[in-house]
């Protein structure tokens, strides 16, 4: 059967603050610039999530995509929706916000939770112009 | 001569919690919601902000857009970017952060700023799908 | 106490066919073109619907947002969303389907249900280059 | 009958050079900074042409919006696209390539070629920021 | 040479309904949900083709992407566009039409047809949300 | 560690003509069309650049995409903004300016000037329709 990638994009609003609790206020001043405000702002991020495997042959889908948007309304964004996510989420603890960490939290988060299909890709825009992806290497 | 329109979009990235002060936690959840949330959230604002004039016969412009520009980074991104708009900004203090608020706020920064046009509309985009406009009226 | 706009956009996601039944087929292809093909098509249609209203000195708002959203889920997008808008929808009955009729019946659909604020502008895109717009004028 | 506004997008790639040959080049520079450059530079112009008028009871159109798009084609897009403003165009000769300037440019040369309805806006975007928008005033 | 890949947008608006007649009413129901409504829905689907090759040292170019554009409208959107992916296409004869199985179908459709350059990917999104990809894997 | 890729668009506007000037002008007219015009057209250009590597486990970040802008705006954005490729630009003298040319280019002028992390990705988007990325190979 051919082999194929759906993906779902989804978004949520979150504040946040760039800041790494083990450095002092200057050291995270002067790593994180104004990222770092010590009252926190915020994003409207989007999140795409991939998945990969076969197609199956009597449905036609490698994954219904109401069940991944269902998955990530769950396990995501029930938790991270008009958050704050240096304080408010649990698996988020000791994480730096930072966009890279969050793709990897995310992608730690939904790992064991896909079945009859791979998760290939968790790529987060924090602002139309930033983004990062992990692919679980 | 024409008389035209000219629009400059830019953007920001802010935190906020939608609370009034003079209400109770109880209350403030009733009205606002998940928006009204203790630790905040925050957003990737786009703010349109309109002018109207007479177009320059020689110049050809209603208003040099990178003057628009840069009124709209010294008197607004200044502040608002990254910052928390509860509380880092001083001309937004007593202001509920609602985006109408934020708008008419917006508005009335710039209103006595622009010579030789005409402040016409402040559009304020919190998300994609949601926007407040003030007109000054 | 200044008056604002406020918008809300939703999506939904339709088949219909640009058809008059008191014309024949023949007179249907020479006015609609390929937009009357026998079958059908679709659009993911974007909705914008604005109102207008004092800003709510307490609360900040014109009206809640989330309360204009669960309006046009509850309205509109429960009725068109998967919807054929030729057959499935009651209120669409000897409504030839152009984006500017959809708008007028929108429009109607809405205009006894906002209270405290006015219904200003209903907005259909059809595609991301075609729109249609009513103020109920 | 309703009174409804109808919509098209439309896009074009061209060359200018923001200058304007009554002055020198040390004036132009002072005026129009970058966007003087002497070899020029260019944009992805999307225009948006907006026409307002009763929506006819039988068709369901205020104006079938495949005629605008081709005459859009035909008026403007067929001498603009792909060519450099300040040289290749008659009816640009002595317009100042300013977005203001274009959208009254193609007012003109749009307002008497429409029938059964009135040109109610042309909206020029240069960039995804910028904008100038003309309504005949 | 240096390997390259360039990349085509096009889109089409066509209708569907996501159903396999293998199977009965209630088994549609019960695995499409309301994608498979009896009276069909639509979408304006936009598709991404990507090829990959050398860039020809004397042209620039791995493909002219108005060759591509043409081979597309010609292959893909002339009998697409406007349809009802279910009865109106003789290749999707039998196929039940998820974006998957589309994006499989129209990459066999392309992949004989591409000379001097290798296809690389069919990406399909039925909404600005929801996408499928196809590498011919 | 886990490895990332982050991803940081810029955009510019520029002028260009499609010409090689090895070929006389019927030969370019023949292959490039009116991408060829004599007095250039131009665009306003999306540029994506992605970076790989381990996510510093102190920092967070594969890469401060802060920095990553501000060598884009030194190296890239300084010389092509507002430019007119053919002529305006040491490092793309003898190169026709094809998007495939233009991201190799930009790929070549940043692979020596990003330290801690992999070049991964020169992706330029010439229109919303089109683009060619190039990866180094």
């Amino acid at each position: 059967m051919p082999i194929a990638r759906v993906t779902r994009r989804v978004h949520f609003c979150a504040g946040h603050r760039v800041y790494n609790s083990d450095l002092d206020d200057e050291q995270n001043r002067s790593i994180y610039g104004a990222c770092s405000n010590p009252h926190g702002h915020g994003h409207n991020y989007e999140l795409e999530v991939t998945v990969e495997g076969e197609i199956d042959p009597q449905v036609g889908y490698v994954m219904d995509l109401r069940r991944l948007k269902g998955l990530l309304e769950d396990e995501v964004l029930a938790d991270l929706d008009h958050a704050n996510l240096n304080v408010d989420v649990e698996w988020l603890a000791d994480v730096v916000p930072t966009t890279e960490n969050l793709a990897v939290a995310i992608w730690n988060r939904l790992a064991g939770r896909i079945d009859g299909a791979r998760l290939a890709s968790v790529r987060l825009w924090e602002t139309e112009r930033n983004s990062a992806e992990y692919r679980g290497g």
